[in-house]
């Protein structure tokens, strides 16, 4: 039996998979990145369970990934918007990006593709810097994440060893 | 119930967690970074049970983010190491610490270091560079981890919101 946490590990990688290792956390962050913050579009888009989907919110609340936000008073309407601890995840989210299309690639390529927004040249995920002009990219204001080639076509199952 | 993979997301961040998504998995790999090969090891380390344990080296084996190498015949004894494929994990590994260090960080300072080896400068874990020399990282062999000054203290839990 597994339990809940990485006890005993003094590891800061094992303190950021607290937060966001848990099943769905990071494709929440993920879509939180993408501008999704309403209940309904993140369920939509996940295709998760409700209950689900709300303990994660709660959780990301809780660890200060995310902050919950009215934006109607009657009826009572939230939504959940990345905080800047939130948005430091940029480089972690950007990392496990470039290694699945480098590694397990959709053979159309990528679903989606991140450009320096002030030049429009490719992000270098490794790096965080842009391809074309070399910029340092600190923050997600400075990406647009337009739809790639592989935007349309089914996934595919991950393969083995290349 | 949740499923036990990320089904429908036509993602590169999804595909990326069916490889290292798994409990411990991560971790196994930051070991196997650190220079752990062999499974005693592994289990002293992580402290988790060998089933599991060996549940997950099988399954990194197969997807081609470890080898398995014989190391001994007679008896007959293997060792785990990185591939081509598990080395370029490093961006996800070292963003994921710097996290840590940031957001939930051990009072007494990071439990462990990143250092260019060919200068000593600390490692910029976003950018993937020296942040002495700014030489690029793009190697795990272009890096020591040393213990660093959290490396005694005990893992504390990780707080809420600043």
């Amino acid at each position: 039996m597994l339990g809940s946490d990485y006890d005993g590990q003094n590891c800061s990688i094992a303190r950021t998979l607290e937060v966001v290792g848990e099943r769905w956390s990071l494709l929440v962050i993920r879509d939180a990145f993408l501008g999704v913050r309403r209940f309904d579009d993140f369920q939509r888009s996940l295709g998760l369970s409700r209950n689900v989907l709300a303990a994660r919110l709660t959780r990301l609340v809780e660890l200060g990934v995310l902050t919950k936000v009215a934006y109607s008073e009657r009826p009572a309407r939230y939504e959940y918007r990345l905080t800047d601890r939130g948005r430091d995840l940029l480089p972690v989210i950007l990392t496990l990006a470039d290694w699945g299309d480098r590694h397990a690639p959709n053979p159309a390529g990528p679903p989606r593709v991140f450009l320096h927004r002030d030049c429009g040249g490719h992000v270098d995920a490794r790096h965080m810097r842009c391809e074309a002009c070399g910029a340092d990219i600190d923050s997600p204001r400075q990406i647009t994440a337009p739809p790639g080639p592989g935007a349309k076509s089914a996934p595919v199952p991950l393969t083995a060893a290349e």
